[in-house]
């Protein structure tokens, strides 16, 4: 690894970007789980009351029922701002109880000028601690700058979403090609620091696959996995490559979690290896 | 106005649309400012400390010195994000401090699949208290439904920015014309409930006057608007359309509001009118 670094742009001698780094943890863990932790208030364990510090309780329960096979945690920022401001002391405090090591991606798919994005990043990064976002690419590469200048840290740009919806725009003809596919291709120019990765939902394997293709050695994120266990084997193979060895996390809610224990992950993931 | 409310569909017969209420509150104010409410920690007066209390009674001076020809107000979240949990309380009381009938568009840009976006819906309408969100289109119509479903509370697009890169996605060409107009279409066919408008800046009059024309009647709204007297002009003509009579806001930050008290606005709208 070491001896590949000092052809990256802007990276210090004495760090790994954000993708080595990823690709560091997945391969010690054996996994490409990412462990989704968005506390639904109306469906908690009969155990935990709808309150703050009852929520913090419960999520730090599953990062410790699941710290040994999750190469990532990704909260999304949604779930904890509709409890009002003592929402986000629980985010903070969700944040903080990951072990060190494990990266944690605040998914918030924020995107704003520069000058405001600026306050985004920090708010990520600094303020709330995660080690990477997802940003939405709709307002250009320099309102995605204040986070890609962090080389140490993950930017996600949301890419091909899984929702009945996404085609409104991510499908629109830009050329010969959809929208999200010229997306995928500005994500690839915006990597200068080894640090952007995609977003790219699981109920589309064909169009991984062409992400994948636009963008070599960046990672993918892959939501949007529920019931279907065939869009997951799918996902996988496409956001894994042709050599089978192409960076990517899986993220999925604790149902899956619990469900499965990961093993669903681990196998389909063993298989593309 | 409450002749045509029956032809509006979604909407309780006892109450106005989002628009319908903006376009009272702009003629009844005889003004389309909307003042920014973005505190910069680095640059407060000298007699504000940067702490959560002083921004709150720096903010709230902002309001008093402006209500009277204020159309609205625009807090923008990442400004608050970024001062951590105490900063959300700040919002929050920011929000609750501006009296009753001039709306509160909160900025913060927000777009996810629909399960999570009715977290980010309601987050900004239930518990942050505003009236207004600002939105992004790139996951498309069902992820802004939870916001478009509240026909009393108004839902800015975002279409066309003002920064230097916002031509990486917004000016792809989609047909025989830019992302940008073929969002401001789908957006006009998602204001099913009267309560859609779009955001476009300041910097591109031409682009704002193509929005308005493919946008007839809905809002649009106005950031960018720094230094250059002469773009101001130019949009405000654009966003009010041939008859000069169409809803539209222009955000200005606290200096500008100090600097002319917002008599440049006042005039640019009164030339239109």
């Amino acid at each position: 690894m070491r001896s590949e670094l000092g052809t990256a742009p802007s990276v210090r001698a004495s760090a790994l970007t954000f993708t080595e780094s990823l690709v560091a943890t997945i391969a010690a863990k054996g996994s490409h789980l990412c462990v989704g932790l968005d506390p639904d208030l109306s469906a908690l364990p009969t155990e935990f009351e709808p309150d703050p510090d009852e929520v913090l309780r419960y999520i730090t329960g599953i990062v410790e029922a699941t710290v040994e096979f999750a190469a990532a945690y990704k909260p999304n920022s949604a779930f904890y701002e509709v409890m009002g401001p003592a929402g986000m002391e629980v985010l903070q405090a969700v944040i903080a109880s990951v072990p060190k090591g494990v990266p944690v991606i605040l998914d918030g798919k924020r995107g704003d000028i520069a000058n405001t994005d600026e306050r985004y990043a920090s708010a990520c990064f600094d303020v709330y601690g995660a080690t990477a976002a997802t940003v939405s690419p709709y307002l250009g590469r320099d309102s995605l700058e204040p986070f890609i200048r962090r080389a140490d840290r993950g930017v996600f740009v949301v890419c091909r979403t899984s929702n009945p919806g996404s085609g409104d725009v991510q499908e629109l003809r830009v050329g010969d090609r959809p929208l999200y596919l010229e997306v995928a291709a500005r994500c690839r120019e915006w990597n200068t620091n080894g640090n952007v990765g995609l977003v790219a939902g699981a109920t589309h394997p064909n169009d991984i696959a062409a992400v994948r293709v636009e963008c070599p050695g960046m990672p993918i994120l892959i939501p949007g996995v529920g019931a279907q266990a065939g869009d997951l084997e799918g996902a996988v193979a496409a956001a894994a490559g042709e050599g089978g060895q192409e960076p990517f996390l899986v993220s999925a809610s604790r149902a899956i979690v619990s469900a499965s224990r990961g093993a669903d992950f681990q196998h389909a993931a063993a298989d593309v290896a």
